[in-house]
Parts: structure tokens; C-alpha cells; sequence
């Protein structure tokens, strides 16, 4: 699956991620009256939420090569958000967008195996077999260590997907326990050097593995520390826009080759219509406007840092 | 909340835990055909697994304090499967169950405060609120650090309700990271004193806080230090049954007031039909058979242990 990921960025020349994190607050007071009105409750929500996502899909997936779905906000709508949920994957699939399914799931490895078949692989009926939520990579959490991590590397196998496993996440208390020094160095350091071992059994052509690695770009040195360490291993770099992080602070996630990283952003994109509310009717404008800015920004900063891979 | 679990712990003198980890394989072949004949697909399924909750929790709901429901499973079987998760969930809390939703949910502040609303708070909605699954506990993954686990225990404060945070699972590989060495001890030590101290603000009257960990039943000498260095913290302790651990092996998670745990098994409970085929149409029979044996077990563990609260 990281072929086809790379491809995509190759074709869109944009390696960033538009993050779909949608909650009724992000979505136009227009929009949110004509689904969700008085009494019409989660459904109503994630209706507008479901139309909303689907007219900035349709107005971006020329440009981005990739959109990440935060189940967390879906989840709070109950199952009617989930259902939209599983629409906005779908739709964007139908596309041709790579879906990041941000799930960041973990347990022990036969409950692992269950949330690989939701996100990844197939589920087994008693006749046959079905997919519950079918996006491309999921991201994964590692604190349980290789057998829980092992079901998402063999649904990667057999059905072509991928994952982004947690390293060093954006936010502050991240030092907590990623931070600590153990004596292989920090914890997060350990996990990195892991996470390219595990995958090394599924390099692509272009000399990355489909297990990738999350780093938040609200780290900017260890993020270039990463990239050393991990060389085998795609990037996927939050906190960009809304949590702080610019063009200059991700550079270091890239390799020579002008690869090996994904930028998300959210808000910024999905909020963009907020800068000018008397037109948010033209929400999913002004996303790709957001969309085109943020991908000529980063593309100036790889130019300047000669990382560019077009 | 913690002092409702203790308070249904001692009535019915029993500290374990029913885990309705329900996949079709764990069903009767009987009931299997009733619900999910050809062609039903994730409905089908969802629909016996139901059923088949049902039926074991109102045949066990007068013995457990508590059920713990594993949200793999549920969402492998998208969103039929969650319907049945939602619906499990307020069948156990209708019969004067404690539900602890087993979801290990972990992410940055703003996006942990939608998980939080989802299975343990409300979410707000354009006009008011509304609660999207409702339990009492959840399980959370520490990894992010504090800031991705105060938007859980403000809810916890705010809706009475109780998480259990992940410290030492229960699993070969918890090793890999969890029993990293720092300067301060082992990872999982340090999770287990930060679980400890973020605990003080929601003791009970027990001296118990809402704020709970996991530790597994499979790491019995580390359950026992543990108990040591959380002394407010309640543990909930997987593993027990089919994942290999004895009632030996969980004394030590209880303090000398024969409280600060409680043992999940889930399989050999609601597989224990399996054990006599002929008669599976009595599996919720076979259930309570199996949590009165488990029951009496532990109870006699920690009578010879002297650590028997009731």
C-alpha cells in the first residue's frame, strides 16, 4: 500500500493529508439547519457531517493524495456518526483517495486480529467473510509490544494496507513516557527502531515499508532524528497548522529522495471557510484554498531544503 | 463510580468480572441459525450476538458485580456489530450491572475529550446533548500521557464515572515496552505511580479512586509491587482462565482490606457451553455454572490468603 501512497503523492506533487476531524461545530450554520435541525439528534449531525466531508472530498481529491478520518469524533455521534464515518471512507475511496483510518487501536493479539478485520482486513461471517469499515492504512498504538501489533502487519500482507504506528505524538505531555531514557535510549527512540524492523518484510519500490510511523511535527528535532533512525520507515506528521507546527519545522521528516513523510493538517482546512463567514456557503472553496496554500508552502520549504521529490 | 463497584462487589462477594467478548464463534450452532441464516452478513451476527449477551447477562447479572465488553469484536462487525455493543451495554446497566467499555482509547486532548464523551460522557449537540454508549468504566491507553487522559477523568468527575488505565498487560510482548528500564524504574512502574497520583482528586470512601489500572493476572509478581506502589488505585486484571492465569496468581492485586481488584475472564465464561456440546441450547446455564465455579475459586484464594473482604 505505500506504493500506491507514494504514487499518489508523485502524481498530486503534495505529500500532505487532508485530516477529516469534523464535529458540528466545523460545519456552516446553512449547512447544519438543512440536516440537523431541532430533535434531529446524532442522526441529523452526522448527516450534515457525512454531506459536509463529501463536498470537501469532491472539492480536494485532485490535490491531496491522501485524507486521515478521525473516528474520535464519529464515535461521539454514536452509531449514526460511525455510519457517516464509513460513508466518508467510502467516498473518498471512490475517489481515489488513500483513506488513513486515525483509529490509533491497540490490545493483546486476538482482540489485535478484531480490530485489524474492522479497519484492514476482512471479517469472517459464518458463510464467508465481509468488511466492516475498509480504509487503506490505520494507525496503531504500540504500548502492548509485537503481538498486538503483529495482526495489523499480516492483514498489511494479505490485503494490502498499511499502518502508522505511534512514536512520538504532537502533543506536550507526549514526554511522559515517550520521553523517558531507558538504557537504549528514550522509549520513543526503542520504538522507532522496532517499528523499521517490523517492516522490513514489506518494502515497496521505493524503499519504504508499509509500516510506518506517526512523529508530530511539533518536535521538529526529533523528527529529523527519526528519519535517521527509521529509514525504511513513511512518516505520518500531525499537528501541522491549527497545533502550532509550520512548513520549516517538518522538512526534517523528508529523506534525500524528497519521500518518506505525509503531512497532515484538520482544522486549518476544514475550518478554512471560518476566515470569512459571510461566504460559508463556499466552505469546501475555501478548504481547497487552504489546501493549495499549505501544499505550495511545504512545497517552498523541500524546494528550499533541496528535498524535493518532483 | 468506584464506590459502586465495591459496594456491588461486596454485595454479591464476588470480585470478578464477566467479559462479553462475543464473536459469532463463541455462539451456539442453534442460535447462530436463528438470527444469522445465509446472506444476513454483520446483521445476522449482530443480531445473535445480542441475543446470546442477553441471555448470559440475565442469567449471571445476580452473581457479578460487573461486565466488561470488549469493542473489538463488536465494531469487526461494523455498525450492526456496534448496534449490539450499544445494546449490551444498556441491557447490563438495566439489570444493576457495572459495564466497564474495554475500547483502550488514547489520542492528543481535544480529540481524547471526544472519546471520552463518547463512551463515558455526552456530546453535545446543536441544541443540548446526548450520550452516544453510555458505560460506567472504560479502559485507556496511557501512551499520549496526561494530556491525552484528563479529558477521562474530568468526565469521570463530572458524570460519575471510572476509567482503567493501561499499565501492565496481560500479554507475552507487554514486555517490549512496558518493562523498558529508566532511571526511575521500569515504564510500566512509572505509568503505574503517575495512574496513582492522578487519582487523588476521585477517592472514594473505600480509599479507592475512580481512576483504575490494568495490570495482568499472567505477571503475578509485578501485580503484587504494583499493589504496593497504587496503593488508591483499583486493578483490573485480565488473563485469568483461558489466558493461563490461576486464582493463585491474582491474591497479590488485592490489598489487606481484601479489596483494590478485580479478575475479568471472558472466554472460559462465555464458551463454557463448549465444554458440553449436547446441551448448548443451556449455555447461559453453563455461563453462570462457570462464574459461580470462578467465584467460589477466587473466593477461596483469598480466604486462604487472608485478604477476604465480605
Amino acid at each position: 500500500m505505500i506504493d500506491e501512497l507514494i504514487s499518489q503523492i508523485k502524481l498530486k506533487k503534495n505529500p500532505t493529508v487532508a485530516g477529516l476531524d469534523t464535529r458540528f461545530e466545523y460545519i456552516p450554520d446553512f449547512l447544519l439547519k438543512e440536516h440537523a435541525g431541532p430533535g434531529s439528534g446524532f442522526e441529523g449531525v452526522a448527516e450534515a457531517i457525512f454531506e459536509f466531508n463529501k463536498e470537501i472530498i469532491n472539492a480536494i481529491y485532485d490535490l491531496v493524495p491522501a485524507v486521515k478520518v478521525q473516528i474520535a469524533y464519529y464515535e461521539s455521534y454514536g452509531i449514526p456518526g460511525m455510519e457517516a464515518f464509513k460513508l466518508t471512507i467510502s467516498h473518498a475511496r471512490s475517489k481515489g483517495l488513500i483513506v488513513i483510518a486515525d483509529v490509533k487501536r491497540n490490545d493483546i493479539g486476538p482482540t489485535a486480529e478484531a480490530y485489524s478485520s474492522a479497519f484492514l482486513g476482512e471479517t469472517k461471517l459464518p458463510e464467508g467473510s465481509a468488511r466492516a469499515f475498509n480504509a487503506d492504512f490505520a494507525t496503531v498504538n504500540p504500548y502492548l509490544g509485537i503481538d498486538g501489533v503483529k495482526p495489523f502487519i499480516d492483514d498489511c500482507k494479505k490485503y494490502n494496507k498499511g499502518v502508522f504506528i505511534l512514536v512520538k505524538t504532537s502533543n506536550p505531555s507526549s514526554q511522559d513516557f515517550q520521553d523517558l531514557r531507558t538504557e537504549g535510549g528514550r522509549v520513543y527512540e526503542i520504538v522507532a527502531k522496532r517499528v523499521n524492523d517490523w517492516g522490513t518484510g514489506l518494502l515497496g519500490k521505493y524503499g519504504y515499508s508499509s509500516i510506518g510511523a506517526v512523529v508530530g511535527a511539533t518536535y521538529p528535532q526529533q523528527l529529523s532524528e527519526l528519519r535517521t533512525v527509521m529509514p525504511h520507515v513513511y512518516i505520518l506528521i500531525p499537528g501541522y497548522g491549527a497545533q502550532g507546527a509550520a512548513a520549516a519545522d517538518i522538512v526534517g521528516g523528508f529523506g534525500d529522495d524528497g519521500l518518506g513523510a505525509i503531512v497532515n493538517a484538520s482544522r486549518s482546512i476544514i475550518c478554512a471557510w471560518k476566515s470569512d463567514m459571510r461566504n460559508s456557503e463556499k466552505y469546501a472553496i475555501a478548504a481547497r484554498t487552504e489546501v493549495i496554500r499549505m501544499r505550495d508552502e511545504i512545497d517552498s520549504a523541500l524546494a528550499a531544503a533541496k528535498v524535493r521529490a518532483w
